[in-house]
């Protein structure tokens, strides 16, 4: 059976997303704050960059975090000075540089990003695994119809 | 067919949740400040007094929004500077103030939430309405228990 659905309905939705999804990053930055001193933007970029060992462009950073390009730099700006990333001059372009973890970074990150999984997996427990399944295959799915659009 | 989940599972869905929920606040924050000159923050107060006719107090808007006191504090000035809002106090209580919308704050919530509902729709449009209903119940339920947790 196909059910209606109005546009009341698809905002009940967004408010119901918006709440879970600020509660969790909420007690997400509070124990990363308390545990390891570290901000959750500062998190976002160390994860970012770890997944994509050949460095990112600022540009993709931005993009791929959907924060704005200056909040990005300054981050940058602050993990480089603490020896965590470095800034490298893409081959054949002297405006684009590359950022990347330094070693000192991807350990720093790999010892937080352990007790991080434990957190989500905590705080998402409530939810069966049928429903873990579905949600995360209906929000990919949206994600990259997301990404096509526009 | 239950299906069994690893921790990996609840981080990928909480990647994906989190990534759905910036996209649309992104896009809902530029339309916001394009067609009515507003901050989200801003409307998300006045959405959440247009709610309780009779008044919210500080703590409680703070809670429902879940951002800080402060941040709460400084846009309820700016509302009420604006004509917006009005501060009464509580009824034998010379500490806590009482904070609810204007004859005006409601009428221009009003013009601006017709056009939000709008644009929400559109852009959760790619979901069918049972995935709809089911996402709404799945966390309608995990923000339930969230509340009671902790």
């Amino acid at each position: 059976m196909v059910s209606d659905c109005t546009s009341k309905d698809r905002l009940r939705l967004w408010i119901r997303l918006l709440r879970s999804s600020r509660a969790i990053e909420n007690e997400l930055r509070e124990r990363l704050r308390r545990e390891f001193d570290v901000t959750l933007p500062r998190f976002d970029v160390l994860a970012a960059l770890h997944r994509q060992p050949d460095g990112m462009l600022m540009s993709e950073l931005s993009r791929y975090l959907m924060v704005s390009n200056g909040n990005v730099t300054g981050i940058i700006d602050r993990l480089e000075a603490d020896g965590q990333v470095v800034r490298a001059r893409r081959a054949g372009d002297r405006r684009a540089s590359i950022v990347r973890l330094t070693d000192k970074g991807r350990t720093e990150f790999e010892a937080m990003a352990g007790e991080h999984e434990t957190w989500v997996a905590e705080l998402l427990g409530t939810l069966v695994p049928d429903d873990v399944e579905k949600l995360s295959t209906v929000l990919h799915d949206f994600n990259l119809n997301w990404g096509t659009k526009a």
